[in-house]
């Protein structure tokens, strides 16, 4: 059997977290029982949930237990199987976590489903055509429900849940302004991915400035707005909304990593009769196969162009993680190991 | 005609609302013209919303204009009438504003209804029959919409939007928790509106002493929230809200005065997946006649027992408001005039 090495959660962060609080080691993978499958993973997905798993205190996303292998996304081949619905060869999206290898009790509904890469590439099933696609499906159609010609926004634009996003919204002919740091990202928001246009945080780095800068590319105010980092742009997207506006509450990576970020005005939510819905998409999965089959069809016909950042090998998965908490990362960010 | 004593609004707060903003003056009422019909008032109704119009400022309820009779709803009789429908001793429900007459022009839609007074007193049209009773059916019904035995809280509960509440939820067989200030408001809420607790804000006036009380008070977690109030108190609630809480935000008072109050952790929306809907009740009249109907029947059963603060003559409604911004009232604060 392969050697595996693995990331294991080793200490709980104090305050921002570190490379100090994982640990890389080696295992044996074990001999395989019968209804197992052994899958190499290709590419791991870090996503900035797994922050909020880092910690003991009570998250929407359960907590890690520490010494035991870091959870997420993996997609991979499988090497071995003593299943028979898998095959050697089978490409694979699953649950692996942070490894090499991992053994997957394919009995076990929804721990393992095969993919097809002929028209989408394996990576994009962790991101626009997987759980960070189906979040902003669900977001856009369940929470926000925007009419053609509605102002939509979102932050975090240039990532995973946010390209999707704006490619959604696109198709529903709503006007999308993304938020996104830096020149190069914001440029491909609008070049690329196609949204209607996209402000530079790091442009306009207090509630003021965003607010200008939002009033200037929304002018019939904001009806509807992704949430994915909170803090003081959130304060500055409320200033902006319309009556009756929607939010979809999807993440606060701003203040993952330290005291609580708070909302500033929160009266406007009362003033504009504001509608605001907190949500984690694997409590919705019978949307899944509809979100899904769109999103695939939407990277299929180029409509949606996923950029990745790519780290290499399984060492590399924790330095990439918490450069991607710090909005380091281009696009959907991976670790690559085949 | 007879002289029409009115309090205007004179000039807009710099911050806290005073008795400065507000003139009394005396007019002669007009002759009546066809179908108008001249309303002698009985009791104005103050609310806390009408702060929010003193403002020039954008807000859920339209801007009062300066130097015209401040608006409000009303109830009275008709002592003249050249409307059909509308006879001289008719009890009415209306918008006449402060001032002790008014004259309405009868067949704009709306304006006036005619009300029983056999099982309920007039007074109770503009607090627990009225736009209160209905602000809280709205909230309770149309956004936590609770199942039996789940635990709700609200704050301002000895109030007239909030012991209306607290009726509705205990008659939906849900557990309810008020919030108050003092002893007797809060004695009131459980021996007389018969909520299931009720804790005292001025024994807990930080975040962590509510929080603790509320965990004392609500050992099975908040499923929906009534927010009349905001600030630490509704930072409190969301510390104790269980996964997919729902909270109605009917009102923020302890902000309306001054700088906003910030919400310190909106992580807590995302983390329990909250669904949080402002909302203003004049906005969904659709729902007025059932709502009314079940609240006229709660109190002509005496299972709600509404209190009210009567503040005696026109002359008295600007302190009376400013009070009520304070929580000096005790149950619904009227000016009583006939």
């Amino acid at each position: 059997m392969p050697t595996n090495r693995q990331i294991l959660l080793d200490n709980r962060p104090q305050g921002e977290a570190t490379l100090a609080n994982f640990k890389l080691v080696s295992t044996e993978t074990p001999a395989l029982q019968d209804g197992q499958v052994l899958v190499r993973h290709h590419y791991l997905s870090l996503d900035p949930y797994m922050r909020g798993r880092m910690n003991d205190a009570k998250s929407y996303a359960a907590c890690q237990p520490l010494g035991q292998v870091f959870q997420g996304g993996t997609v991979g081949e499988v090497v071995e199987s003593r299943h028979p619905r898998f095959a050697v060869g089978d490409k694979v999206v699953g649950y692996g976590g942070w490894q090499e290898y991992s053994v997957v009790d394919a009995n076990q509904p929804g721990m393992l489903k095969k993919v097809d890469t002929t028209r989408v590439p394996l990576s994009h099933y962790l991101g626009a055509v997987g759980m960070p696609g189906v979040t902003a499906w669900y977001g856009l159609n369940k929470i926000i429900a925007p009419k053609a010609g509605q102002t939509l926004t979102v932050t975090a634009a240039s990532g995973a849940v946010g390209s999707a996003f704006g490619a959604l919204a696109r198709a529903r002919g709503c006007r999308v302004v993304g938020i996104a740091g830096g020149p190069d990202k914001c440029r491909y928001v609008t070049d690329e991915l196609g949204f209607d246009a996209c402000i530079d945080y790091r442009q306009h780095g207090d509630v003021k400035s965003m607010s200008a800068a939002l009033k200037a590319e929304c002018p019939d105010g904001i009806d509807g707005h992704f949430e994915n980092v909170g803090g003081y742009i959130l304060d500055a997207v409320l200033l902006r909304t319309n009556a009756f506006a929607r939010i979809a509450l999807c993440g606060m990576i701003a203040g993952y990593d330290g005291q609580p970020l708070p909302m500033a005005n929160p009266a406007l939510l009362l003033i504009n009769r504001i509608r605001l819905e907190g949500f984690i998409v694997s409590e919705h999965m019978d949307v899944w196969p509809e979100a899904l089959a769109e999103l695939g069809q939407l990277v299929g016909s180029g409509k949606l162009r996923p950029r990745e950042s790519i780290a290499q090998g399984i060492e590399s998965a924790p330095q990439a993680f918490l450069g991607l908490l710090k909005g380091k990362n281009f696009g959907k960010q991976l670790v690559k190991m085949v």
